[in-house]
């Protein structure tokens, strides 16, 4: 992040800060290989946040929590994996344990170097000679991560190598249009140690690879697939340019990591994992969330042929959506003004290294806010919305992912993604075709998947004692001595406050709200307690068997809402070590492991919202997908005594400048 | 409509078409008073439309069918409304039907008639005196169209006239904040037939006027509900301009109602009832869609005292989308380069009236279109997405719609709603509270109501044979000797093609999607029929009970999707004429109107959908609501044969100029 003059509690560690820690690690592990995986902030307890964040609004001088980092690396090798906290005033280990059973995160490094080590490997290159490509063939190696599917899951960490090809000496040629028919399994110190055929078609067929290769088939090569700018040369020059002049800059100030903006406050986290957070949010001085950020997100495939089972991705826990965030580039990714903060990671090795424009910060125009006209008179009043976006990308592989939280200045806050990028491919026989893919280009079959991402919100309606209110929209019966509804087109709401830790179900079919309120305030209008509202985005849920190993692995996919009391260790709601996981570590197994149901009525309570979408590719999805939009909405609902945007500015002729346009595009 | 230098069969009627249609009119029914209630194009047959339509496509000339208005009337006085088509080339009348017992729309000028007369009528003025309002009070009377409840439904039109007051002198200061106690029910040649007293608490309450009204209660005056600047003088001043600059204009084209942009290509319409419809829609000269348009919508309120079961209003039927479109102000509803379209329409004497600006055309940046960045190469390349909106804006008494197609480069077409205005009141006791409603200022109550939309969209996916195949994704059994899946997590889809006219449900748990397909027609790549998707806005259905009269009315809330075979006599889902209407006029009635089961498999289909907001007012809603969102999508799938937006320009610093923002807001 932005350097700030003196590190707030929330501030991610700086270079300085993640130097001062690897320096003392190295000294606590003399003489030892240290693998430095994660050196991150360890965010301050709550309870110790609390008191501070209180003075800190009340304009008050407080001492902050101490700063903690917490660190996780491979001591020697890959079967010793650790996780000690430092203490960032005196560097001095505060706790340390063992990982053991634990494997870290795939990142880049690992991946480039997991594909030289395949290239160099005899068996490899025997088998690629066997598959006998065109003249001119560049081979790519894609490592993904492991879905356990209980085959190898041995204390290793394993790799699984896809194998591509491009035709042309250009490096950004789509290899994603050559799926070839072999595939390696590797450990993480770069061993071979399994090279399987891939199925090509609706057969199911994974053998050792000496029996199975056959040769690339020619009749696959093509040419619609390219989509870099020199490779793919066609472009529509239709499209004229489309400026957003902010005359007098930004209506947002930052100040190192905090934003105020429209009435907003709020600060900006950032780390290996989460990428983007956003802490201790605040509307016209209100207290509204302590903490929200992407928990986790879970992309498992359908294909239920071996070894597809393993093609089951947890980009958060498993690769990282902060270690991944794109650099922005500056008129590339958006438009305006346009304020960007760095990262800060690290090197294995714990040279500090920095994550350029990991995070974007601009507005946005989102047409009309509010409006009337007035019958009688014809005056119209009308606003303009205005939006406050927090922007990161991430690549993971073929895919892309665009994660914004959207501030409003009528107090609500989205979070969309946009899910983009280029499909994950396989091999398929030409003429053959399976159930659980698409054909989008000869020979390549993209296969059904679902994108499925968890939300975490940890609300501070008024305050941290918040409860959890489900809301359906119900008809009347029909006129009874007791019920007055004589036209039968009476409705009421019915509320029910949840109180104890559970998950929740959306049904549309009966107008759900999902409400958390602040039951020791009530609206002074209203005569209802304070709160906000979550518009969940509907999705269908993990599509694999409640005994799969996916849905053990990947509790927060079985229902969209979860509730459970706050507590400092829980922030990922597929567990802390997603890589290889096993299952029983989730969100479900935190609220069982409990020894009695937990109160989550007037408590400190955490929402986690799972949605996604259920990705059956259509060919319009190739080679690289239009981004596939989805929507959460967080809403005042009875917060605040009217509406908080009424004294938006109006929308006018003399502030817009809009241009008018006669018959045919003239401008007049 | 922009006047064209020649008629094609979509134009809406001329001024000068109108003049001449009237004077034929007058003169057919001479020495009679004609009260001229709908003067509109008669959209041609679609079986001779699409033969010049294949001629115009194909650039070959062709007799295009002649042109016939439709014209709806009162002869004398409103007992006798009849229709009668026009030939526009001979102006004979070729067909005449008497309406018996139907009724016409409710319009602005008959609403201010109506709030003359209550204001003269001598019992009404003495129920005024009889609330004993504060000095200055400026009572304001406001017709609404009779919701049947088998009380009046005589054969004349009703109207129900609510009261508010406003205490101002200015004309625009929001009168809803004081809704009355009284209410009159009026015929609509102005007698007043009834004046009775609202309930004004938990319990129901309504009687004769002199036994019932109590003096307004001073309590209630209040200052916070006011939203016109100059009564409302609170405003932020944080907002900096953000103004959108075209340097090149705009990248559409229009020729008349033709317009052109990015591979689009099609036809503005409009009338007084459905306002904007959309015809002949080409996506790079492939044809799409035959017409698009809002069919219908249906606003009941969920208030079960008498005489609140009158308020489920058709805002399209009995007001209409087109006279009550705002005249749109440059500036002020949208931003960048922007082109008008007018609509026509005429005042019950016949003359042609202009509705100024009906239409608004222009572009909007929607972020980004989609991105890949190479991890190997970290070559990131980015497209943004460039959006066609064609927006109208109605106004019907307290609220205002906002409805918008979207066109998208990626060769989606978005239909968003956005609902915005002043929430409908009544009077409420101070400290009472009934559960249907929502108290939004001291004595004003926000009842709870629903918006059902139904959009009507008739395909013409590669041509006019079209079928609707409904889409699951459901898991593979778990493993069995038929079946693979020995890790259960496979999973695939399930079709089934609609074989006759019925309705649809959404399934959110199946994933389900709805799939307009040509089975005549085979995309090469996928080797599955080419098509388009529906995204539906998921929402809950009509809450009044299926026997009610809100329900019988309406017939297509009960479902979220219907299919059709096309009939060119059906464009409104609720029937022709829903002006009190007494139901079993609506798509629902169709369906089981026929002989035998129709089929819709590979023919000529129409797709309605209805969809919307369980609306239950936050205070955050008052005085005047922020804008909430519906949006639909008609996607392509498999319709092309890779993404249709490959070839959009790059997204370049050098092309979209934008500025980088340093700390505290700066710009560098």
């Amino acid at each position: 992040m932005t350097k700030p003059t003196a590190s707030h509690p929330f501030d991610p560690l700086s270079p300085e800060e993640i130097a001062l820690v690897v320096q003392a690690v190295k000294h606590a592990y003399a003489e030892k290989n240290v693998i430095f995986r994660v050196v991150t902030l360890a965010e301050p307890r709550k309870v110790d946040m609390i008191p501070f964040l209180e003075a800190e609004h009340a304009s008050k001088s407080a001492i902050p929590p101490c700063r903690t980092a917490m660190v996780q690396f491979y001591l020697e090798n890959s079967s010793d994996f650790r996780e000690i906290h430092v203490d960032l005033s005196s560097l001095k280990v505060t706790k340390e344990l063992k990982l053991t059973g634990k494997h870290s995160y795939l990142d880049p490094q690992l991946m480039d170097e997991c594909e030289q080590a395949c290239l160099k490997d005899e068996q490899v290159q025997e088998a690629i000679r066997a598959l006998q490509l065109p003249e001119g063939a560049v081979v790519c190696v894609e490592p993904w991560t492991y879905g356990t599917d209980g085959m190898h899951d041995m204390s290793k960490r394993i790799l699984m190598c896809y194998f591509y090809m491009r035709l042309n000496d250009h490096g950004d040629a789509n290899y994603y249009a050559y799926p070839l028919d072999i595939c390696v399994e590797m450990t993480d110190d770069l061993d071979v140690i399994g090279i399987l055929t891939l199925p090509s078609g609706c057969h199911d067929r994974v053998q050792p690879a000496a029996d199975g290769i056959k040769p690339f088939d020619r009749r696959k090569l093509h040419k619609s697939s390219e989509y870099h700018p020199e490779l793919a040369k066609e472009r529509r020059t239709t499209t004229r340019p489309y400026h957003v002049v902010q005359p007098e800059g930004p209506s947002f100030k930052t100040d190192g990591n905090l934003i105020t903006w429209e009435k907003w406050r709020m600060r900006v986290g950032f780390n290996y994992r989460e990428g983007l957070t956003l802490h201790d949010i605040t509307y016209d001085g209100r207290s509204v969330f302590y903490r929200l950020s992407l928990s986790e997100m879970f992309v498992p495939y359908g294909d239920s042929r071996a070894p597809y089972p393993r093609k089951a991705a947890f980009d958060l826990g498993s690769n990282g959506a902060g270690v991944n965030a794109n650099n922005l580039k500056l008129g590339c990714d958006c438009l305006g003004s346009i304020k960007y903060f760095d990262g800060y990671h690290h090197t294995i090795s714990g040279d500090p290294l920095i994550l350029k424009n990991a995070i974007c910060c601009h507005e946005i125009d989102d047409g009309i806010l509010w409006k009337h006209t007035n019958y009688r008179t014809e005056n119209a009043v009308v606003t303009r919305s205005r939006i406050l976006a927090l922007q990161t990308i991430i690549t993971v592989g073929n895919y892309e992912y665009i994660f914004a939280f959207q501030f409003t200045q009528d107090a609500a806050i989205n979070y969309e993604v946009r899910a983009t990028g280029i499909l994950s491919t396989v091999p398929i026989d030409l003429g053959d075709s399976v159930p659980y893919g698409t054909i989008v280009a000869p020979g390549v079959l993209a296969p059904y998947h679902q994108h499925l991402f968890c939300l975490r919100i940890d609300p501070a309606i008024g305050g941290h004692a918040n409860s959890l209110i489900v809301e359906d929209s119900v008809p009347m019966p029909l006129d009874e001595p007791t019920v007055h509804n004589p036209f039968g087109i009476g409705y009421t709401t019915s509320q029910s406050i949840i109180d104890t830790e559970s998950f929740l179900d959306t049904d549309i079919a009966k107008g759900r709200v999902f409400k958390i309120v602040n039951e020791n305030i009530t609206n002074p209008v209203t005569g209802t307690p304070i709160g906000y509202k979550l518009v969940p985005h509907y999705s269908q849920m993990l599509l694999a068997h409640p005994s799969s190993i996916h849905a053990r692995r990947s509790e927060f996919c079985s229902h969209p809402i979860w509730v459970t009391k706050y507590d400092d260790r829980e922030l990922y709601a597929a567990g802390d070590h997603t890589m290889q996981s096993l299952g029983g570590e989730g969100i479900e197994s935190w609220i069982k492991s409990r020894p009695h149901p937990v109160s989550v009525r007037n408590e400190d309570i955490v929402l986690w919202h799972a949605f996604g979408t259920t990705h059956n590719p259509r060919v319009e999805d190739w080679p690289v997908m239009p981004c596939e939009k989805m929507l959460v909405s967080l809403k005042p609902v009875n917060f605040f005594d009217r509406n908080p945007a009424l004294d938006v500015q109006l929308s006018t002729q003399e502030r817009n400048c809009s241009v008018l346009v006669e018959d045919s595009g003239k401008k007049s």
